[in-house]
């Protein structure tokens, strides 16, 4: 088998024993608390990490876009729920062309939306399950109110095409707990049953079970990122993804450069600490500064100056965002290391590749 | 024909005009000056835009990764240049399998990725021409002095299978005139001749024929973006690549949301000024916020609140960073404007698509 080290790259590289322990994990996260898992693709985009989260006992999954939809539908995934305003006649084909062969639940904000999809599912013969957007401050989408969502409720409810499922957010916050009782309140006395009520967001769990919430929906969890890790719901031990990359040039006192940068890692960066990436092989390095295929390691904090990396090192670099570094990638190469696993965060050299996965639904946009 | 505005979103497009011209505009500015145009085809990783460029006097390419040379190369380009170390045993079997068909130029800040190239050139009977890389103040490779730069560039010339050429820098900066005049009498002195300086930059035309150059690396020029606008090297009007986006939500006060997020404009923010992309169609409006797939709105300089886009409506945005929008795009479409061009910088309703590309470069990260 072709060894992690003898890559070209950059390369973008998973651990298989993390990445099944993270799916593990959540899911049994979700089941002590009684709530069904819906895990968003867009984070690998990989019909087969999927699987891997519904044999683990996902009931369904989340997609961000009908591109994504549409590979997965076809890969086998039959329950999939689009939390995101569906806008435009391309979109009202193939939507409907979807619900034809698998259980499609859209979410909405308004009745602009809602009004195409229930016409464009009643002249297709087809039906929608839609739920009702409520903003938890993305200020981006969702409805702002309890009044304005039983307003749209109710319109939905009396729209053939589509059936009212309940409530959606994200991420899940505190405030949802009185929204939601509000919102069943005002639909009991109207007679419309709130039956789902989706909320998400890695790390926001037991919010989403405070909230009164039946399923939830987590991305990055799969293969966490800096970004988690930062907010305090992982270890930096549990990031299974990361970038291989080439140190191309030593010739900048201070610094040393990688063969990676924007196109690699995106710039979604930790604006606050200038950190865009942990190198698991030197504790002391991180990635500074991005540009589109050059990204500079800072060595400040090197405290044996002939530690420092040389040109031609091979190094993995953690980025910050999992779900923009897949999107730039066309595969994905799954590893596992044998022997023992060294225990601080470095490699052995002895990580043996046992699957190159295509990322199918990256840059599916539309 | 199609026109844009019944394309489904987000879509990349090209305003032909527009493109043409750029590209003719920094074309007869470089033949002004007499330095040779390189252009970069980062910016586009189209074929069909490199062979308008060069049509329209370039005399090679530049290209980032060996990714983009080898399918340049299938698309009859013979002359490029990467100004980047290539490192690593892959890339030696990539590169000289290229230098058999095409003329190769690579450029090099150190000993160690200079002698690889030239030992793979030599094993293989062909031959490279190596650049020195000269830092201006990227600090992410080049050599520091002009010292250096003559241990370098001996140690090229002493070696087989490689051909020194010259300098390269990016961008040219003013310290590159006496820093060129003193490694070119250093070369002198030691018999070796300076055959080529590469400099580059949109907008530093000028810096480059006062530093020496012979040739000049553009890249963004043709398509331009806010970032070449605000530092002042084209107008807003010459921006020739946008996206159509539809707006997809209302529901939050003071701002309306599109289609389209940072996998469909990348996070290359104008961290400064808060704006991410100009809206045609509403000049007052600006994307502030993005997230994956939600751009965010701003209509707080709206001076006419019925002006405000409604949820259906399709807008083109102009984004911060062509080159890095162009990597997450697999297909673009070039339209040309009919019938009478608004003064306004909006669309008219008669842009027809006379071309539909794929972008066959992106995502070559290695």
């Amino acid at each position: 088998m072709q060894r992690v080290a003898d890559l070209d790259t950059p390369s973008m590289v998973v651990d298989l024993d993390k990445l099944e322990a993270n799916i593990q994990r959540l899911q049994a996260s979700l089941d002590s608390l009684g709530l069904a898992n819906r895990p968003h693709i867009k984070t690998h985009k990989i019909p087969a990490i999927g699987h891997m989260q519904i044999a683990a006992g996902a009931k369904g999954i989340t997609c961000q876009k009908l591109g994504e939809a549409e590979i997965f539908a076809d890969a086998g995934f039959d329950d999939i729920l689009i939390p995101y305003n569906l806008v435009g006649a391309p979109k009202m084909e193939r939507l409907t062309r979807l619900a034809r062969r698998v259980k499609m639940t859209v979410a909405v904000d308004g009745a602009v939306a809602a009004r195409a999809i229930a016409e464009a599912c009643d002249a297709a013969g087809v039906e929608v399950t839609l739920l009702i957007e409520v903003d938890t401050g993305m200020h981006r989408a969702g409805v702002q109110s309890p009044e304005d969502a039983q307003t749209l409720a109710r319109s939905i409810a009396d729209s053939p095409g589509v059936r009212f499922g309940g409530l959606m957010c994200y991420p899940t916050k505190p405030a949802m707990v009185a929204f939601h009782a509000e919102v069943r309140d005002r639909l009991t006395r109207d007679g419309i049953p709130l039956e789902q009520f989706s909320g998400g967001g890695t790390g926001a769990q037991q919010v989403s079970k405070d909230a009164g919430c039946t399923e939830h929906r987590s991305g990055t969890y799969s293969y966490n990122d800096l970004s988690v890790w930062r907010a305090g719901n992982c270890e930096l031990d549990q990031c299974a993804m990361s970038v291989l990359v080439t140190v191309i040039s030593t010739s900048c006192p201070g610094f040393s450069t990688i063969d990676g940068g924007s196109k690699t890692f995106t710039n979604d960066a930790l604006q606050t600490t200038g950190v865009n990436g942990y190198v698991r092989e030197f504790p002391e390095i991180y990635l500074e500064k991005m540009s589109e295929e050059h990204g500079v390691l800072n060595l400040s904090r090197l405290t044996d100056a002939s530690a420092r990396p040389r040109v031609g090192d091979k190094i993995h670099v953690i980025p910050n965002h999992a779900c923009g570094t897949t999107n730039l990638h066309d595969v994905v190469y799954g590893y596992r290391a044998h022997g023992s696993r060294p225990t601080d965060g470095t490699l052995s050299g002895d990580e043996l590749i046992e699957v190159e996965w295509p990322v199918p639904a990256r840059g599916k946009i539309r």
